[in-house]
């Protein structure tokens, strides 16, 4: 069995965000899969998807700080400048954290660890709407 | 073909630790495959999981070395320090590393480059087990 | 179905190409595919693969740049030398940055966003050819 779907993301602020409910949501076929995988692809290059932390806040405020450090906005060696100082930092972040997620799909759920959720990385400060494309496969 | 296995990692030190061999030894049907793919897929957000050198240890050793100085334990930008000043840049250090692994199964193996190994980074002073779902899936 | 093959990428100077045709013309399979997904993985520890913008060579050059800022070639606390000043940090960039991609196909093509190519971030100096084994899969 297979199943495609886009799923598009309300814009957010810059920072990291939990998006888990809002992905299953637009994934009925998610319910029919015994033993599958999903597949969760942003169609972007300046946003990613990760997975970590569920519950405390402050995690996620946390990496977007450490993101800040290590990939400093207005940097001066970056020459990609045209978008703004947040643009090509957007595109470096994106390459370390990742376009993409497959997740185990186990009894007609996102089969994550108690403490996993899923993390969309908006890197931009305006970033808008974000498109997913999320293909499920297994058996049914 | 589907089959799906949970794996247990046995507690280790923190740094990188080669796996590869464990996580085959729980995966019996990988034997059974002709063509098809292994996701492994660790149920935590302090340990991750990569593919790289199998042979020279200091690899695995220069690599914990560099974790710790680009995502140091304990710095001060850091709020999320309730369970130690090792827990945060854990949570760090499995975004950009990754919670997930996919890989390729060949004639009953996993397929791997001659000196690529399945790496579990134990970001945290006592992670504990770990455990992994691996789903395989192929033609038999 | 499945298919795999193996794609040879032509050797390449140290830096960030954009491989996304090449990989496109050595895996025909991927035109007879309605839903499913294509997995690129090279074969290599210190060579890897990245999801980034298709348009600005610049964007490429400068995420060059940030890599050998946060791991700089010759650090002092590397002891894996014996390969050369660049073995070493190539391990760790291609640990962060990742051996596999899997996107999505759709309709005969990989179906990524309007801004999206696949990256081959070639870690050392002299690199030589990188092979890639693709894995596709899907409906008919």
């Amino acid at each position: 069995m297979w199943a495609r779907r886009e799923v598009r993301l309300a814009p957010r602020s810059r920072g990291v965000h939990l998006v888990t409910r809002e992905i299953v949501a637009g994934v009925p076929e998610i319910a029919d899969v015994r033993v599958g995988l999903a597949h969760l692809f942003i169609r972007h290059t300046s946003a990613s998807l990760a997975l970590n932390e569920n519950a405390s806040p402050d995690v996620r405020t946390d990496l977007e700080e450490w993101f800040g450090r290590v990939v400093p906005d207005g940097a001066p060696f970056f020459t990609h400048t045209l978008e703004g100082p947040d643009d090509m930092p957007a595109h470096v972040k994106a390459v370390i954290v990742g376009s993409s997620l497959t997740l185990p799909v186990a009894d007609g759920r996102l089969d994550l660890g108690t403490w996993q959720g899923v993390y969309l990385c908006e890197h931009r400060d305006h970033g808008g709407p974000r498109s997913l494309t999320v293909t499920v496969h297994g058996e049914l």
